[in-house]
């Protein structure tokens, strides 16, 4: 009896056991769309920290809702006013203060939310010190796929995707074989231009880009979306994390975005995984995985769905598809160029420096250029990626 | 290195042992589907038994092609026929002669291709004598599903499916929680009057009904389909095999049968299972699993099917469905009076003597008259059949 009593009280402490949070990149579209989920699941998560780029308006918010033990902040003049606003609570600066909360002891989890692959450097720190990572930041992989799976596997570590697509061929796999898989497949909506004729490419304004038909995202993602480029970095992505030969991912047009991704076994048995699009539903499975809670998701009446539709890619108005599977042929570094190249000019597609229709043309240059390193070490990487910034700059205003 | 070598023998002799399968129903459509699936993977199985109800022709040539060691025929006359054929092959008789080949020792698995209730006998042999057991025979879980899942505990047997429907739900489950499931939704192609109206269904011939638009079946099963019993037969053997409540159980026309059924846990998430409609892929899974391997069925193509869509259910023209889901609620031996009675009057539609519109009128009226028994055991089931077919026939005498 004595026994038995222990038994429960320590199955209670395991069980009941809130898990320490951190949401890098907070003030973001997925930042506060995990914030939301971790509000639905107050019993299980305690936020820990929060991190912004530079919006300390939202930031300050956050902080008050949900009292985190630390804060970090990038820029300089940010960190200055939230320490007057906050003058107990501990706060940290640039980079270095995302490892330093990425390593605490008492953090559990954390959420890579950050846009741009600087988001390697706490991921990596995380993986480090034990942390379970769930990852939605797509361009840390995309440029760092090799090292960062090396460093998961030689960790033992905990890695879980965010992005829609990478959590239902995660749902779909379900620690199945992988070498039953004849491919993956991942589903595109195509984005606002699916339907649009060629010629009609050249008049596409900032507004029409940003304006994705079925997701609710940032900026940046939008326009990647609009080129596919997303697309692009999601087939690099999900080679690296399902370590899956990058002929075997295909991509399909899917314009409802009810199918998130597909994979096809060798029987030819196809698994699909469906939901209304909403990105709190990947966050959670990232958050609460082997485990399910409900959500504050709808539901999927398929029967109000009505059809879904199936389209191929027209590679001629969306080339961008292709530089991704090229860049996981050709290796090395890169995957990286192409990610910090494009991070540059659909930068200046939004500040209005470059027609939507020379994006790919910029990249292609860029490729073109790069001087390939193989295997590359981390520094390499960097290295290429500061190459490809600049050089995409200065491309764009000799056009 | 001795034990090394001895360790890499014992492998080897695991790994490549052949299963002695038997199929019972051999001669029928799932039958004969199955041998074909066998012939793929002569590797893996051996045809051990086959067994027909009275189609002596097309047991011959099986017999010639795949050499079982034990025949097992129903009838009598073709008993005769093959003895005389086969003078040295062992050949059985009856549901005995059924039961005996299922208890066999040299046997591994059973496939139960037969059809109607009766195939719960041979069905019971091949659990209780630690078979493993791939089910098709949907009648014999539904009338005896109680009796049947108990005595699967009860020996720690394995049964698997191989309906498309509960192969699909089970690939979607693959070892999840069942407590995680909201919902569990069957497709149904909705058989070949999906868009019949109403008032046309009295001029529907046995011609009209036996053509499914998407599946190639046995007459009995297409008839079934186009009335929607076939489904309504698929919830209760769902609600059986998976242990779901009923009302967690629903079913959506799919015109195409592209997505062969689906399961939507808590979180809002939707799994689904797809290919090209063709029974060989839901048999290799069920003989085969957990393992998969390449098959002979087409690999499916979501641009050329073009879309997949989704209707609800007119429970006004296809009043059987609903028979179903309450004859599961009333429970004890109404699902096998529901099932024995459809067996009847399916029969009488196909020989003439019922018109199909009357198929779902007779069986409300054999319900209505049921006493029902509740938990009943297995002779009070079979009583209960045999009184609905007498009392089904002798109805539609009277009409």
């Amino acid at each position: 009896m004595h026994r038995c009593r222990v038994n429960v009280i320590l199955w209670f402490l395991e069980n009941v056991k809130m898990e320490n949070i951190a949401i890098l990149g907070s003030t973001g579209s997925i930042g506060t769309q995990t914030l939301d989920v971790v509000s639905s699941l107050k019993d299980r998560f305690k936020v820990y920290g929060l991190t912004a780029n530079r919006n300390v308006e939202k930031l300050r918010e956050q902080i008050k809702k949900f009292n985190p033990e630390i804060v970090v902040i990038i820029e300089e003049t940010g960190y200055k006013e939230l320490k007057k606003d906050f003058p107990n609570l501990k706060i940290l600066r640039g980079i270095e203060g995302l490892c330093e909360l990425a390593g605490e002891s008492r953090l559990d989890t954390v959420v890579n939310a950050i846009v741009g692959s600087s988001g390697i450097y706490p991921t990596l720190e995380a993986i480090k010190n034990g942390k379970k990572v769930a990852i939605a930041n797509k361009e840390a992989i995309v440029a760092y796929g090799e090292i960062l799976m090396e460093e998961i596997s030689r960790n033992n570590a905990t890695l879980l995707p965010i992005d829609s697509e990478v959590v239902a061929v995660h749902q779909c796999l379900h620690n199945r074989n992988v070498e039953d898989v004849k491919s993956i497949i991942l589903t595109a909506s195509g984005g606002p231009f699916i339907n649009v004729h060629k010629e009609d490419f050249k008049s596409i304004s900032v507004r029409d880009a940003v304006s994705h038909p079925t997701w609710k995202m940032g900026k940046k993602i939008s326009v990647d979306s609009a080129t596919l480029m997303n697309k692009g970095f999601e087939v690099i992505e999900t080679h690296f994390f399902f370590r899956v030969g990058i002929d075997k991912i295909k991509v399909v047009i899917h314009p409802q975005s009810i199918i998130h991704s597909m994979v096809e076994f060798l029987d030819g048995s196809i698994l699909a995984q469906m939901s209304v699009p909403d990105m709190r539903l990947p966050i959670q499975y990232g958050l609460t995985f082997p485990e399910r809670f409900p959500s504050r998701v709808e539901f999927c009446n398929l029967v109000e769905v009505e059809k879904l539709e199936f389209k191929s890619v027209d590679s001629d108005r969306f080339p961008c598809l292709g530089l991704a599977y090229s860049a996981v042929e050709d290796g090395g570094t890169v995957p990286a160029v192409l990610n910090a190249a494009d991070e540059v000019a659909v930068d200046q597609f939004l500040t209005g420096n470059l027609p939507f229709t020379e994006i790919p043309e910029v990249l292609v240059h860029i490729l073109k250029n790069h001087r390939k390193v193989d295997r590359p070490t981390f520094d390499e990487i960097v290295q290429s990626e500061k190459w490809a910034k600049t050089a995409t700059l200065n491309f764009i205003r000799q056009k």
